[in-house]
């Protein structure tokens, strides 16, 4: 980190700031030039508060050099996490489909989409119990009776299952979810992040709307600051201008995230584009940009479904695209496990 | 709402979907032209399932033509909303000012800034307990401390006092603060937006980071659709391209909202600049612009803040700047209470 | 279009509408509901002027069914687009590489780079002689002398060239260029597109870096609509709020322009991320999406570039590009001609 | 400018560098610390070419701490620029109003809006000959006609006028018009911007659809740097995920242009929200914010408008209006002269 002096401060204001940066364990580097002055702060700096040096007086500007996270960061950890979930390993090297409708409606609707999609290939099957929609007057999700039937349907076909937590007063309902997933509008709900921290629960972490690729990454620090490090992140799309498609996927979130963090990325083309036949052309993109899994809506009868009905597959639809997913996947020399 | 029927679509499947949505409570009103043929629906749509519709595969496209909340909507209620609040009103035609420190550092700290900010003219005493940080390694607030040092400074300056809560859990906790604040990464926090629309305590709700308008209502509706009808609308800045600053005042905002909603609107020009000096001509438009208060932060010693100080303004800043806004919203004709 | 009426309008002003509408070609059909009445517009209603209609007194809104362009709509032209430029194929089932410096800086740069682009795969010689840059004093490019060089490059390896028109009083100059650059800050210089559809030169017209893909269509329209067919879109990143990066490719670009239109659609990584490593992976992704081709910046040694130098590959990069460019496009059944 | 060298950077490359800033005129000011080195540069480094830097591979990263643009940099330049054109002076503690039709359609509209508005106060008259429309099927403008025109309705009120010019092509024929204004389209068509350069003509420039403060600044300066300091900001919104108005007034610009810039600096409300009932709060806005004036689109007939009709005020609203307007510029102590 470099702080950048005013131009004549007062020598003894300087000294007084110096004293307070050591004192963080800092060591400081001072370098005064003919008309700049500056700090360089070496050690652990992901600690140090930006926003508290700004407003010290005699501070003209502060530039982070290194990243502000560090559990999460691969230069303090150059392995690739694989994290281990109901008998599969999610991370670098592997590919898994994580699919199934985006809530769950009923007993039939779910082992219907469950079996279908485990016959096509897919590994986890992901569904939404308590759903966060926009209008209080939507459906909100059959809650409890959500979770048991995914249960059931774990038990019936063996796939792990992944659902959407709401809040950390939840924790004890979700014990036995697989996968607990954090949605996009719940990236920043640090409260909830710091119950997960708290956990040793593989976390699905979503990216937030309009979320920074570093303010996702200290969204996962707060998960492994915690002392939780199986945390996969996941893509959905980024709000822009663009008024024809729903979200815009960030395909170079994928590359970024592979360089600057040791953590798994997932793609969700379905909520990204927000439009069912787009769904193959992006999860196509995705396998080649290196993501290590897809996460797909499927419903057996997506004009009938209670969500997301315009962006799900159907169970032919979704057959279809696990042929073209296999052949590229063995292509780029992963598979399943 | 308008449905736009695909061409060529089976007669059978049309009559299926219109008395789908006749079972929701609409009168449909069918429009068959050479081209296009159109399903007009009367009757409350703010329930009716938009994605449901469009994944209705005899569905070419659904155009909302009124709006999708309706406790917050200014059509169904006329009038200007009012709230009361520790012996004051906040609304249309009144103008209220909350100052206070980003945290609650201190006795000292709070009872000097929340003396001299109500000597200036504050109304309300703005404080965070419970801080929501980018970073897990930043100062994560006093917690139960701070609340119980904003109830001193409370008793002792009269203020009413207005903090953050960020989960549906800490309600009880809450229960004797007099603005409960919503920040805006919460803003999507359905959980909580549901656990605050069961009591009737006055709710500041931030806008999201890129939150449009509309999601914002939808989130109001939350809370008013739960039954507490007390909701205090706060812009500040959204998210853009820009980087000169953190994050853009939305100042069209304000006559939006005042527009579409009865709901009063609050400006917070610290957190929308994030630079202290930019506090002011901020301020100045959003008075200008028709808004119903001001959250400012100010700090005893914003050098030494230990959150957001390069946005707070100093005791006499903030002092001066009272002086400009009792001259300016004289000028627009309204006053405290 | 639709156009919605308000409620209680008077007749005579409603029938003055329609009669205005009628006059411009269209057909009308009149749809009287309980609340609502709807005007169904039916014809060619790219002529027609939203923004005129919208300011009536009597309408409510108006509501675009079909896309306001037609030259470039799939639907009106539903077979592919293929431009033959230089002995080549530009279109969908063909995949080019068009590589080359940002700028040409000197006969000894250019041709080095050329020749060696050539020998990797490369089969168009890209280079800017009029560069825009954002600040009046970085370099502007050679000018009229980078023009006589990229001719003298193409002598010599049969490259045909691409490059950049600011303007439309340079089209004589630029008359044997094979194919004309329209940058992104001029993607609506209206000016130069209506020059350009004067001509029959293939144009590459990059996106606008905040363009929706309905107005960069528009801007394409602006040539067609002027007897020129031969457009090439070219998508080289969005301005978003993501700092970490230069502008974030819009994957989704590609299979929706593949949908909206039959023109050829390119990918530029190199403008998109800003950095030379992320080229590979984006370029994968575009491969995989549907992209036509890849405009790649390259240089024989571009730490001492004098624009993008960060972006550009040197000459053994760019040479291990084109191996996995192959392998890949040969994977997905397609050929440079 | 601060240049980060990569850690273990050999000497031999490093000293190159230091060499090549010198050569630029820079002095170097070189500083070694345990783990990072520290380049600083001093001088004019609005000239060095960052990107070209960062190329560079034995550099980490580069950061400017002055800003790239010095002719419009208040740094250089303290004084606030006062322009004067046709009898009027624009600029800091002066307010004018420019107001008139989107697009000049004929005598009789243009007279009848000319000799309105002024009668109310404004005291530059606006309209458009050549107009920049997304669609080439929209209406172009009267183009040489509407020139003729608003020549004629200056001889006729005394209004200086204000019009758009679209391309260095038309310079002669813009020869005596009082104000050329450059689009937000236009704004980094750089060879327009130069060839104002080289006049004396007054420019007004609007800011691009999502062009930073710095990129508009920067195009300020390609007009400076060529010699003509009579520059003219005017924001006009840009463009954000907001989907309920058209742009989004940045009001923030005002204040950080006026701290950063020494230039005038205008508001359009009409374009900034697209609807005719926002244009007076935001104009209330802008002058609480300290804008030196506003540009108002004002038809006789908005209704029937070739052009922005819905945004346009009719004679009356606009009188309304600048009723307003000086009420509230007395409260700031400004006025038109």
């Amino acid at each position: 980190m470099i702080i950048i002096l005013k131009q004549n401060a007062p020598e003894q204001r300087v000294q007084a700031l110096i004293d307070d940066v050591k004192q963080q364990g800092m060591t400081v580097h001072y370098s005064q030039g003919a008309e700049t002055t500056i700090l360089g702060l070496i050690g652990d700096t992901s600690r140090v508060d930006e926003d508290k040096l700004r407003a010290n007086d005699v501070v003209f500007d502060v530039r982070r050099i290194s990243e502000p996270y560090k559990a999460a960061n691969r230069r303090f950890h150059p392995m690739d996490t694989h994290i281990s979930v109901g008998g599969h390993t999610i991370g670098e090297g592997f590919f898994h489909v994580l699919a199934g409708p985006c809530s769950v409606e009923s007993e039939e609707q779910l082992l219907t989409v469950a079996q279908s999609v485990k016959a096509s290939g897919a590994t986890f099957l992901r569904g939404g119990a308590f759903k966060p929609r926009t209008s209080p007057y939507s459906f909100q999700g059959l809650e409890a009776d959500g979770l048991a039937l995914l249960r059931e349907a774990r038990k019936i076909t063996g796939l792990p299952i992944v659902t959407e937590i709401m809040s950390e007063a939840q924790l004890d309902e979700f014990e036995d979810v697989d996968i607990l997933q954090v949605g996009a509008r719940n990236m920043q709900n640090f409260r909830l992040l710091k119950a997960l921290g708290r956990t040793n629960k593989p976390v699905l972490l979503k990216r937030g709307l309009s979320a920074t690729v570093e303010e996702w990454l200290m969204s996962a620090e707060y998960i492994m600051a915690g002392g939780n490090e199986n945390v996969i992140l996941c893509e959905r799309g980024v709000r822009t201008f663009e008024t024809m498609i729903r979200n815009n996927l960030d395909i170079s979130a994928v590359p970024l995230l592979k360089s600057h963090s040791h953590l798994p990325v997932i793609i969700d083309p379905s909520h990204a584009a927000g439009i069912a036949w787009m769904v193959e052309p992006l999860a196509r993109a995705a396998i080649a940009a290196g993501a290590d899994g897809l996460m797909i809506e499927v419903h057996n009868n997506p004009k009938a479904a209670l969500c997301d009905g315009a962006q799900s597959l159907d169970l032919d639809q979704f057959a279809n695209l696990m042929k073209e997913v296999r052949r590229r996947t063995e292509f780029e020399g992963k598979s399943a496990d």
